[in-house]
């Protein structure tokens, strides 16, 4: 029979639900707490999102931005891991229902950020991929590569032009990187990978709703990434929303419509909180109403950081804070410090931003930041990026792997992990059920 | 309409099925010969088989040992790859049949390896996993480690017991290697991962139905790995056959049975030969019987080469060649040239064996090899065996990520990629269907 089996002990028991960029923080700042520590996560790693679109564009491995929860805490005796799937809460028992069994907590903590968000448009939803987790990133690597792979065996203009139109939907720092990465591709490995293929047919379109790219930063980075965009071959369509898609026809908001069969859609993320929680707290975006100590309104035990919280306790983020790792990594530390000070008599302190700056990688030696008052763009900036991102990464072995894969990258002009993972034809063998499989198939 | 649009030219075509060490090493062969090279592979990669135990166990990236096949032949003009599964070959017409169309050529060479052999027992079929393919080695690497996540959640020893054997069936170099992997585990990471788990309950079984483990090599070399095997807690079973499974009670020769829910299988090998050969040539093992110049029986321009060939031309040999590496790529190269010296009115050259040793590793500073009429153990052996295969892995940049892997893990016990890698509750998008999707599920 299935259960949690985490001892009783008697401490107080914090559960966090997501070892995301808030959860593992949170997790850390207890480690010297007189509480025990319940971690869950669907997955049994810690996944680096910054990095998913190198991934996505085969620059890569999935292995090296994703790192093991259960290597993070080996160390922290306070602390148990399970792998679950949250169901629900039952506040006045205080208990949370899990795929595992049922899981009792004197603080729980909401901590599963955000995914990928189609604003109700199922047909986007079916033929579109997002990117959020590491199988989609994986996912967009096959398909992209099997669109050229395909696009060899067919002769009419008519049927190859849809597969060589690779659309980017929204211009977040997701849609640019993206963008840039497949603007690589098709400078320096499609050319030499695919001889025969029609490059010029090839398109990389960036389409954002908004008057800009990266809304988040200042004009003048906005400028220059559209520019370098440009630049670098991608259709920048600022203003332009996405009205319609059959999965071959996109009707854009400006009366264009572009054929193609790689729409990868970054245009917005919402929360996915789990039930039982307050009437009147959960925002139509999905996130949850927290005050300024994470607290869920109308509960006393309950709280919700990084993307799924919504607090609003800053006039320069009127709809609350953005969604970034920062705001995540923050709030954790925080509540983990607070939760301490309560324990021992003292008052929980309110959340203060602090706003570190924003990123954005355009392409080889080219991007933006943003940070301490300071504009950076180009080359150090790019220097800058890749610098924050890898002291950002968890663990040396993967620190070490991806500095590899940039710095050979960057001399070579290749991309090595362009390989497309399928699974076999007959021969696979189907695997006995699991509880951790809430699909029919093996998991991977 | 698919269709292969492979150019038409004056030059003969070479239609090469399969990019193993055989196929490729054909290929290369005949760089500079007046041929149309055409080589097709249902995957877009060359594998390294013999590191497949080290993804399997958490070693090392999936991306890591393979390489895509368009990257090895960037430079070669005269080559066409295209990602292809083949149904069968109409000889009078000298067409394969292939899922993307009717391929004509000149010369057909059947480099198709081999695969897993369960002898025929459905039963192990269902329920074991073989590993010859990059997607079977990643999912044991999942499957086991969601093994140790389930055991976490069981009170009862009667289940966590059949989780906790492992049990691998074979006593060649890919169930020695296995098994010292997972004798590595449970020593260095379990008990920093799983603090809670019962590693007492853990056992780790290696089945040889011949007398000892190895056979290829010296009994000196068999000696000293079945000893060094159970120095680190492995338990060797030579002498001993499967003789049933019913998905948990696993009944042996020798009349015991051992309860488990892992059982890995690499008791042997076949091959899967393309319909459509002349009657009698394909051997029960799937083997095809050739001539000294690999041509197949009864055909005068279909060729098969490394484990799908059979060639009975060396009394040291009485059964055809071993199926390992060196002799798929041995005969590859000599293909070429031969092909190429027929072009040029030259004669066909019987092919001569030469056995370059062999060797296996055992864990942690242990492995044997024997090699030039000298045979090693222990540390040395173990270096031998690392030089070799960093050697002889494809492309600058896997050589360069497995040594890190390897040199990281030696230093600090650890090993980095133990993720579980699986396909998300309800939020994967089911991309559009595909010409090289046999399989109705998103390929990964």
């Amino acid at each position: 029979m299935i259960q949690p089996n985490i001892p009783d002990t008697d401490r107080p028991r914090v559960v966090i639900v997501g070892g995301g960029f808030g959860g593992i923080n949170l997790a850390k700042a207890l480690r010297n707490a007189p509480v025990q520590v319940v971690l869950l996560d669907r997955n049994n790693y810690h996944l680096f999102q910054p990095l998913l679109y190198q991934v996505a564009t085969a620059g890569l491995e999935p292995d090296s931005i994703a790192f093991p929860l259960r290597g993070i805490f080996k160390h922290q005796k306070n602390l148990h891991f399970r792998m679950a799937e949250v169901r629900g809460v039952r506040r006045d028992e205080n208990v949370l229902e899990t795929n595992i069994g049922d899981i009792r907590y004197n603080y729980l903590v909401i901590a599963t950020g955000s995914n990928t968000n189609f604003f109700g448009n199922k047909i986007i939803e079916e033929h579109a991929i997002g990117m959020k987790s590491l199988i989609e990133a994986v996912q967009i690597r096959n398909y992209v590569l099997k669109q050229f792979e395909e696009c060899l065996l067919l002769k009419d203009e008519s049927e190859i032009r849809p597969k060589l139109n690779f659309v980017m939907v929204g211009g977040g720092p997701t849609g640019v990187e993206l963008a840039g990465a497949f603007a690589e591709l098709r400078r320096y490995i499609l050319p030499k990978d695919y001889p025969e293929l029609p490059l010029h047919l090839m398109n990389i379109y960036l389409i954002e709703a908004s008057p800009r790219v990266l809304a988040a930063m200042s004009e003048t980075s906005s400028r220059k990434t559209a520019e370098g965009l440009e630049h670098i071959g991608v259709k920048v369509m600022t203003g332009t929303a996405v009205k319609d898609y059959d999965g071959l026809n996109l009707l854009l908001s400006n009366g264009e419509t572009i054929q193609t069969q790689s729409l990868l859609w970054s245009a917005g993320v919402k929360g996915f909180p789990i039930s039982g929680l307050p009437e009147g707290v959960v925002l139509p975006n999905g996130r949850i109403t927290v005050n300024d100590h994470n607290l869920v309104e109308g509960t006393t035990n309950i709280y919700a950081i990084g993307d799924i919280g919504q607090m609003l306790n800053d006039p320069r983020f009127p709809k609350g804070y953005p969604m970034v790792a920062q705001v995540a990594m923050q709030q954790g530390k925080q509540l983990g410090h607070n939760i301490k000070a309560g324990l021992q008599g003292g008052a929980f302190k309110p959340f203060k931003y602090k706003d570190l700056g924003s990123m954005a990688t355009i392409g080889r030696n080219r991007a933006v930041a943003e940070f301490s008052g300071m504009r950076l763009s180009g080359y150090l900036a790019w220097i800058a990026w890749m610098i924050v991102h890898l002291l950002n990464l968890m663990g040396f072995r993967n620190k070490l792997v991806v500095f590899i894969n940039w710095f050979y990258r960057y001399f070579t002009y290749d991309r090595g992990t362009r390989i497309i993972i399928k699974r076999g034809a007959a021969n696979i063998v189907k695997l006995r059920q699991s509880v951790y499989q809430s699909d029919p198939s093996i998991g991977l």
